[in-house]
């Protein structure tokens, strides 16, 4: 392993690797951790990967022990990566006194407010020092990565996709918090993250970044998926305002609305496979 | 949901359904967990069902939660069921003061040895009590069922199986313990549930047991797989004695040795699909 990566395991999974790691994040000022999964085809050479972004109160294992991903993405010849949700060990006052704002809910932006904007800057980590990190040190290609998650991570992966143009070439989410400054998670978040500016949360509201392009941004479309009985729907993700402003600027956009799925694993694993062979039509073309 | 069985939980997944269920276990004297995959062919009528056997440490969930394997049983049209692996909330002291003894290692038998005998009856509540019960009040045909099982599930599973003629139509195993009564967790479990008389361990040894049958047990075959880099292998598990005993009555034995593969589910989730396959072969000739 390379210096600066420290590997806490490695297992074996479908004749690939299943990996996790730590470096001293340089944007966090912490040591983060993170996932990887490299498939069989990583022993010939570099592979494109997809960046997967969990939800609230999860962690770098959470996709990797539940989403049942490595074995299409061992067929697919894709790598798969996952971060933990939040700076871990800052020890600042009330950090882990909600589960929906501190710890494990980081929601993948650089937080502008004391005490957060020393240590939570996710999307900068992610975007800036991680995904170039690996880049050098795995046998991944950095030119061809798309990006998923789910809830938070779906919010996640949405906003990082359309904030940094070029960066990822595919892009998908389950579940996403499709209009944060819109929903009390977001507003909870934005607020302590970002102050009471609310023109500032639209930066990082999926529905006004899609609806402030002039252009589709992924032309060869987005898939989300949503399960009809997640008892987040109604309150928190609002996909329908995602569907309107993909409409509005022509932005294709695949909304598979699901009856009878709730907002867990049992669905995002129910789903996955569809997740990856989208993803892998670009970046495998 | 039937009288005696309370649902904890419900979750759509591969167009089936995960639940959580808890009964009060006549034969355990106290709530017991399990939890039930059934397919979408369950809607039509029952379907053949797996009974799967989790290892130390683990509970009703970890299956579900890590195999990946309800992807394939509903392809399948296979039911499968997963239970916890000892009593909880017994209050037996020291119940819990180690990972491989007590509360999480039930070993699948009954203790005859005091304070144990009283709740630790996995033995008698999986097989006289539970695989009944769920017989009743889930569309799953209960004479059509094979056992697999991991580690001490996969002991549990070799033991059920060849202790109870005719009840399991199909059994394979990952990694089990295959010669309990020669290891250090076998000679823990077995000298606490079933005291220091070593002839009566033989009766839940695999290994002794296929060596006493008179003709193969399960002329279709048994299939186990067993990671190469397992840290476990050498001082506890033990495959090679169960080869033996199979070579000997001729019962015939799929043993795969996979380089490079550890203990855990990333091992268990990269072979499931072989072993659901398996299973089918029988269960639905």
């Amino acid at each position: 392993m390379s210096p600066g990566i420290r590997t806490l395991s490695e297992h074996r999974c479908f004749g690939g690797t299943q990996g996790f790691h730590e470096h001293d994040a340089r944007e966090i000022g912490l040591p983060m951790r993170f996932s990887v999964f490299l498939p069989p085809q990583a022993r010939q050479g570099p592979v494109p990967a997809l960046m997967y972004l969990a939800g609230l109160t999860c962690n770098e294992e959470t996709f990797m022990v539940k989403a049942g991903a490595q074995r299409l993405a061992a067929e697919l010849g894709l790598a798969l990566i996952a971060s933990d949700t939040s700076p871990r060990g800052a020890h600042v006052a009330g950090e882990s006194d909600n589960w929906d704002f501190g710890v494990g809910a980081g929601f993948y932006l650089d937080a502008t407010q004391a005490p957060w904007a020393t240590h939570w800057r996710m999307e900068s980590w992610i975007v800036h020092e991680l995904l170039p990190l690996l880049g050098g040190h795995f046998p991944i290609d950095i030119h061809r990565l798309g990006i998923f998650g789910h809830s938070m991570g779906g919010h996640g992966a949405l906003t990082l996709a359309l904030r940094h143009p070029g960066r990822f070439a595919s892009l998908s989410a389950f579940a996403p918090i499709c209009a944060p400054t819109e929903c009390p998670w977001g507003e909870k978040a934005f607020g302590g993250y970002l102050g009471p500016d609310r023109e500032q949360w639209l930066a990082h509201d999926a529905s006004a970044l899609m609806q402030s392009q002039t252009a589709a941004p992924y032309p060869a479309g987005i898939l989300v998926d949503q399960g009809l009985a997640d008892k987040f729907l109604a309150d928190q993700l609002h996909p329908h305002r995602l569907e309107a402003a993909c409409r509005a600027v022509g932005q294709p956009l695949t909304l598979r609305r699901h009856e009878g799925y709730d907002h867990g694993y049992y669905f995002v694993q129910s789903f996955v496979a569809d997740h990856l062979a989208h993803h892998a039509r670009t970046l495998r073309a």
